[in-house]
């Protein structure tokens, strides 16, 4: 019997463990439908079958065994553009998630009826609901078309129980039915949540349609809720299927909340690319007034708009896809956001979340030149630029006391160290964990002494330099 | 000007995309903190900086861009057998999940006063609770103890913000101060889901009190609540960062939920490992006698209860590892879980979960025999050693109806396959997709005529088959 077998081998077992410690690599292999672990000699000899690109460690100790998994799980996900998302003749909404071809081929060729949940923000809703309502009519799709108060006050874990029901009185295939989400950031994280809690993981679809979402919350793996006061305190990093981006949109859009998005934009160019950055000095302010439409036809990707918005999604994607579940705590795409979360609580709604970024960037800008990473004028293009496009540089409510508070909570959180992005040249950055307290208190007097009188007028000193630039 | 480059760069662009499309593979190469794209080719060249196991590929359509975002997360964690877990000399409660060394090292040297919250079943702490205090003391930890009634009635949502507000207002590092939970899989699971939502991911600890949970839910990654009357409707694949296995707690568990865990054993047994089996076979009643406490002192990996529990979580990690998040939906560890959801809905609370996997497995084994997987003889051992655990291996609700109605579900929730796992001897397995209503009918007639009756007690005839093996 293998009980007397096993008993053989724990025998063997008590022989080595005088020496206290067996550790023992395992690969695993699928052999018919059952995995079996092997050691990685035997593995190249005799095992033919699927190799898993987990592993098994087994440790044995005095106190028994231990054993350590490592198992890697791959997200795949698409970040699409598209025109005319809610015309008809366009599939993108209903399979352009699909990567499979012959899934693909599959999906078009099924008899099987197409049924869709969707939640859509409510100020969307009034706009583009009937359009929505007429695309799944004419598609003959069986859908559900949940409007919803997705604002910053409702981002709330209620909501996202109110979405599960819904979805589940709905009832959906959890592989190839997915929720589709349609607004801004508030709604994309909101729906991403509930999708990731249903079912341990239901397939959702985002539909950016502001331009923060656009080129932000849509891109990346972060869904979450505000919680006992705090921004995003509970959520998860399940990527969505599929961004579908239709600058369309944004036609509809405030300007001001277009200034909002065009600060997440200028994040990324003030720390990855510098023409970005030249693109939104001379372009910026067409942008915000033709609010990204193109002048010159759909289809054309010469364009400021079709090419900052591609820009700044492809500096984003290089930075978010090496680190999907922010492990690594050293990351660009945090400049702006070091003082700002600590500013948004005091002033929020007074400032949307764009203007607080950007409030952040302005003073790091200075701190940056204060360490001599940027030229004076250097220094002036980017609150010129930052003035164009509508942002606020400076706010009363930033003070240096709550500047070094948001520092020391940055400490916590961030495994004990500052971790602060610098721009080192325009387009240009790295990450310091080395200004000091000096630097920042003068790099604050210049920017208060500077700035804080300019209230959306470009000061003086600084039109003279910036003449050659503009 | 960038942005007068960037209009050539299109341009070339455009005359390609006369072809409609360009696509283009990625690699992510890190040179100081910033992430850039590499085309395969440019990577070997020039770059000497971190590159990354994800990868982007891009599109160009006549409608814009499309990327693909492709990138692994790799899950560690450890599953740790310890004696005497609540002992103050014992450190495996604090530090056991800390795998790196110097990590750990910091971790001993530090001045930091170590700070743990921890959830525990009511039940348990009654017994146990005033040993996690004294441990916690004696350690010097600052920690808070929450108690809470973790049955199958409150798993749920509730349940888990209840855990989150208490988190939340005594404050945790999100990185260094795990939560534990202390208790069976319905707490594991409770905490485990409000653990995987803090902040969008924070440390765990799994303490399993139950033999079920010692050999199941503290193994692998699965989270969950229960959900508009659906059993672990909501929840997440996030793994502990540890689980830490002290038998000694199994010798408080009544002794029919130790039946209850050794269903479990049993499935694993059935479908891997043949000595396993037979140790059940030959071991079950005395494991059940002596609620898995060894006869022949602490550390010693000889007796049944050591090689048996060893064998039951080395069998599941095998089968856990390489389908942490399960994407693939043929599962040898669905073994038993087919028809038991169905039945559990009907009975619950008057059978286990256990139980109701036993049945489950009892009638699969007649569906091998009557596809000539098993011998006779083979099954008369299976439903004998079933019922040496004292697990019934028949009930009334299971009827042939509420069977089919099973297979339905499990069709339409797993890709259109039924994907049924079936003993093809004793300890090997495959899934089958193939297995007719006739099958099911006539095996169905012959597990009603032979155990319908039993009712816990062996039948004559297969004692009369039995009295060679046991």
């Amino acid at each position: 019997m293998s009980f007397t077998k096993k008993i053989e081998v724990t025998k063997a077992d008590d022989s080595r463990r005088s020496k206290r410690l067996r550790k023992t690599e395992f690969s695993l292999v699928q052999l018919k439908s059952t995995w079996k672990r092997r050691t990685g000699k035997c593995l190249s000899q005799n095992d033919k079958g699927r190799v898993s690109a987990a592993k098994l460690f087994e440790s044995v100790t005095e106190h028994g065994h231990s054993w350590t998994v490592v198992s890697p799980i791959i997200f795949t996900y698409k970040v699409v553009q598209s025109q005319n998302l809610l015309d008809p003749s366009n599939d993108t909404l209903l399979s352009g998630h699909i990567r499979d071809l012959h899934q693909l081929e599959a999906f078009k060729s099924s008899a099987k009826p197409v049924k869709r949940f969707v939640v859509i923000d409510e100020t969307v809703n009034n706009i583009y609901g009937s359009q929505v309502t007429k695309y799944f009519e004419a598609r003959n799709v069986i859908y559900r078309i949940l409007p919803l108060p997705t604002t910053e006050e409702n981002k709330s874990m209620e909501l996202v129980m109110k979405i599960l029901e819904e979805v589940h009185r709905f009832g959906i295939d959890r592989r190839t039915e997915p929720i589709i989400a349609i607004g801004g950031g508030v709604c994309l994280d909101i729906v991403g949540l509930a999708a990731s809690l249903y079912r341990r993981r239901t397939p959702y679809i985002r539909v950016p349609t502001t331009l923060l979402s656009y080129i932000d919350a849509s891109v990346g793996a972060k869904t979450g809720v505000n919680f006992a006061n705090c921004k995003n305190k509970l959520g998860s990093y399940i990527p969505p299927a599929a961004a579908f981006l239709d600058r369309s949109f944004i036609q509809t859009i405030p300007r001001r909340h277009i200034s909002n998005g065009l600060a997440e934009m200028l994040k990324m160019a003030l720390m990855k690319h510098k023409g970005l950055f030249e693109l939104l000095e001379t372009q910026g302010r067409f942008l915000l007034d033709s609010k990204f439409q193109s002048s010159n036809g759909l289809g054309d990707h010469k364009d400021a708009a079709s090419v900052s918005t591609r820009v700044a999604i492809e500096t984003m994607l290089e930075e978010l896809a090496p680190n999907l579940w922010e492990d690594d705590l050293d990351r660009l795409v945090d400049f702006g956001h070091l003082i700002s979360p600590e500013l948004e609580m005091k002033v929020l709604p007074a400032l949307l979340h764009g203007e607080a970024v950007n409030i952040d960037m302005s003073f790091m800008v200075y701190v940056s030149r204060e360490r001599g990473f940027l030229t004076e004028e250097d220094t002036a293009r980017v609150i010129h630029c930052m003035l164009q496009l509508e942002l606020p540089v400076w706010h009363e409510t930033c003070t240096l006391s709550l500047i070094r508070k948001s520092l020391c909570e940055r400490l916590q959180h961030s495994g004990g160290l500052v971790r602060m992005p610098l721009p080192t040249g325009l387009g240009h950055a790295d990450i310091f964990n080395d200004t000091s307290d000096e630097t920042l208190t003068r790099a604050f007097e210049k920017w208060y002494k500077e700035l804080s009188s300019s209230d959306h007028t470009i000061p003086e000193t600084m039109t003279l330099n910036l003449s050659q630039h503009v």
